[in-house]
């Protein structure tokens, strides 16, 4: 994309009736329509900018806090990079890991980190029903912070997954979607199948398949959530993203056979996850730090897991899907059988035909994630983003 | 603060005679009267320009190293935005926790580390008797370098929390009681109550009450520092203190009765420490890995605490200061009964009424600590100063 | 140096015919005379910029990863300043240290991590055999996300250590033995003792002397290595830096006599080493976590090393070289007898006289870094640094 066609997304973006900023980017199903097509848009922006080497830096100095809960490489890096593309500098806020801190820590926290800081990035998705909580906690620890006077600008919060979604994973596999379908319209009536795959592990948290789907639903599409029975995702968003695809000219069915879910596929995304009880049980061992409990759970889940063998991403299946053509989707790193596992999500010759698609879905994270940044912070984005066109800095001094 | 008050600012600052450059902020103590008010000015202007957009952004490359050796959030930020504002990069040295380097190790390892740096914060609290030393040593040790030629500019040494004291804490909250009062002149003849409190732990450092006092003498306040029996600070900082008082019009009392420290206070400061034979006491046992040994003395000074837990700021107490009005004060995180402790050392409605103000307390640090580094390294910095002013970036592109 | 110094450089450095594009730091010998001679010619264009104010930051934004195998202070220091004066942030990636990734995970995390990467450093030098086919691994990762379209530009992997070379610090060390003796040409001829020295330690890596004679052999060097029996390095390495020697009109010598080494040596450089076949016995011992195994290697190493505590650089060692007077040098820490250890590898007043001279030694590290960087990504670094002085930024507002 040339400097011209960045000019004519920052007037579309213009155009779109957003009210995000002072405003934490949590769940996309807290989001309008518009301000879905918004982040998209910024996320595009950006990234041409960089392209074109005009320099998308909006502050000088900042700081944006990184607090990971869980270990993560990819999205450590796509906030890092995120952060780094805005001016920001990323510190680290390292907590304990095994302890969710309440009330008057999180408060005080909250606001000692953010006296110069523009963005706080969370991860925190172990703890079914604690990481959404925690990261509201966060945010209106610092709506407080601003009113009093303390702060003198609201950081915008970004969820870098929870127990409830992965905001930042789902965005960034639909603008790949909306690319790869030369635009949103295309995703009308697409069949995309969101389905559970065996994983040698255990424990792997919800927020991707429920993000995917919460997400899906608001394009019209066809959505196949498939999984063993049992394997279930929480009730409450499964319910949503039905009434979400219902309103968007969709559907959303769940089923039990991965085959069903493959057939006429346009996109299968199987991706293996722990079922929604086994994640309760963890959570108060993992409190107590019970490893004898936590180890019989494991071995119990393991069990269970393992009579689904057969939920793998095989040749086979791929030859269910729209003539045979499915886009294979995974939010990485895959459980490729004969690769990373004697037997797991994918089978090696289907990864390896899709690799290079699944490397650049993943490549629209940092962009995704600048946006949310962006717009949490800024009443009119299309101005910002129009100054940054017309200072034309350049990035790389060649 | 608008630009003109900014202008006048330095004017003031222009005033002053300092002798700051390539020396280091240790200890209050060794910091003159105008050097004291030059870092104010500094960190009053730093913040100034940054609330105006204008960015003080110093460097354009440079690297901060950050050394803590004991672990800690709030400092740890305060120290990332303050480099950051300035435009450095936040390097941290990692060295181990349990041995402090002496020596050869001492001399080669600052000079490794300072070839591009401006600024070195070390934190090192927990050794009585060393910390402080060890600071000096790296001072030293840069000398040596600049002298040698090995090294292009002497890194400024910042003292983030010594043994002997904590002057970016006592910094930021007299810059805090400044604004309070309306000017360091309001200081004159206030009474302030540095008092222990109970907490339900032990080994806190005795850095922030020989801080507080050791620069509260500076002002000709009427200082009361109390404590039970035992709880001695390093005896040759109360008399350095005392003789401080006096020269400036104050005066330090030493009273074991938190209520006496209380009456008519203006200002309350109630903070547990551990008694100052505890920590000597403690230093061998750290050094040899006495696990034994530290378990039994961590046993033997919880309890001889316990026998003090009616040293605690509650409403009765509060009652007692001029008009029961005193502003209470607080390095965070405080021990709140009822919220993070059973009983500690204030109670949770006292806290819940000077929350923000100890937050606006701590918001005062970051400037404190970029005042240090930029007082360090230029022999002019009024002049610097200014010249960012006529340079007029602006931090934040909207 | 003056601005028109560096004008001179940056003409010397265009007339270098060099193909380092997109292209890694890897191994000295890979690299050409030019190849050499250009990153020396960076390096000190670089620091001259910097010492003369003048800002070398080539990028306002962009992502350093850095890959430390095995842990570092000095080189950390090296390569977060290397990457911090050209404009890049860096990302610490924080792999686990007892495994090395192989096939899907590196190819994967490779590209995961360079969507907005200029640099790539790694450290890896514990596992002979290993470090540099991982270093390569990851190259040819970064190849493969160029050519699929995957990542929009090559980042450069920089070997910060591997188990065959050692190039940042052989070349620092170059650049500044070329300082010391007016020039590359001051090298022809000049006798170089590459000699093992006793240290109460065992497991040190051999790239160090490898990477010496590797790189001296290629400037018409006279090289002495002289090790015990059985304390043999690589024997390619050995191979291929006796034919570099011949073909630059030098030699290489091996001994097992240190007194000959010493020999009326201009440049002696005593440092310990494990023996080749230890560190190959080591390797499964460490992928098996067989501590009992490492511990049994580690007593009967440190007994055969004790044979040899005579290996030390003495000042009578000292006298035999010529006039006395050999430039004594060292990659640091050094083991000094009776400071860091009751006997090691040099002695004090030998190590005293000549502190200051490793610490310049070190000095060049940064600036060499910068300049693999740099070299690596543009086709005409000429072209680069004569805009960056054109550009004319100021590093530091004064």
């Amino acid at each position: 994309m040339d400097k011209q066609g960045i000019v004519r997304l920052i007037e579309e973006l213009s155009q779109k009736k957003i009210d995000m900023k002072d405003k934490d980017f949590l769940l996309t199903w807290e989001k309008t329509g518009d301000e879905i097509d918004a982040t998209f848009l910024v996320a595009d922006i950006l990234r041409a900018m960089r392209e074109n080497n005009i320099s998308p830096r909006i502050w000088d100095s900042g700081i944006a806090v990184s607090n990971f809960r869980d270990n993560s490489t990819r999205t450590r890096f796509s906030y890092s990079s995120a952060c780094n593309l805005l001016g920001l500098y990323v510190q680290d806020l390292d907590e304990g890991k095994s302890q969710i801190a309440h009330g008057e820590t999180v408060r005080e926290t909250a606001n000692m980190i953010s006296f110069l800081s523009e963005a706080i990035g969370i991860r925190d998705d172990m703890y079914l029903g604690e990481g959404d909580k925690y990261q509201r906690e966060v945010a209106r620890s610092l709506d407080q912070g601003v009113a009093a006077g303390v702060l003198p600008a609201r950081p915008t919060v970004v969820n870098l997954q929870s127990d409830i979604d992965h905001p930042t994973q789902a965005m960034a596999d639909f603008l790949h979607l909306v690319h790869y379908f030369g635009g949103k319209d295309g995703l009308k009536g697409k069949k995309i199948a969101m389905t559970w795959a065996y994983s040698p592990s255990y424990g792997k948290p919800l927020s991707v398949p429920q993000g995917i789907i919460g997400l899906a639903s608001r394009f019209g599409m066809d959505i196949s959530l498939a999984y063993p029975e049992g394997y279930d995702l929480i009730p409450e968003v499964v319910a949503l993203s039905q009434k979400q695809a219902k309103e968007s000219g969709g559907k959303l069915t769940v089923t039990h056979s991965m085959d069903e879910a493959f057939k006429d596929a346009d996109i299968v995304y199987p991706k293996s996850w722990a079922p929604y009880d086994v994640m309760l049980k963890r959570v108060p061992l993992l409190h107590n730090g019970d490893q004898a409990g936590l180890k019989e759970l494991e071995k119990s889940a393991l069990a269970n897991n393992a009579k689904f063998k057969d939920w793998e991403c095989t040749e086979e299946k791929m030859k269910l899907t729209r003539n045979g053509k499915a886009l294979y989707m995974h939010c990485l790193p895959a459980d490729i059988t004969g690769v990373s596992c004697a037997s797991g999500e994918v089978a090696a010759s289907v990864f390896d035909r899709y690799r290079d698609d699944t490397y650049r879905e993943a490549s629209y994270k940092p962009y995704i994630i600048a946006a949310m940044i962006l717009l949490g912070r800024f009443a009119s984005p299309a101005t910002v983003l129009k100054n940054l066109l017309t200072r034309n800095t350049i990035r790389e001094q060649a």
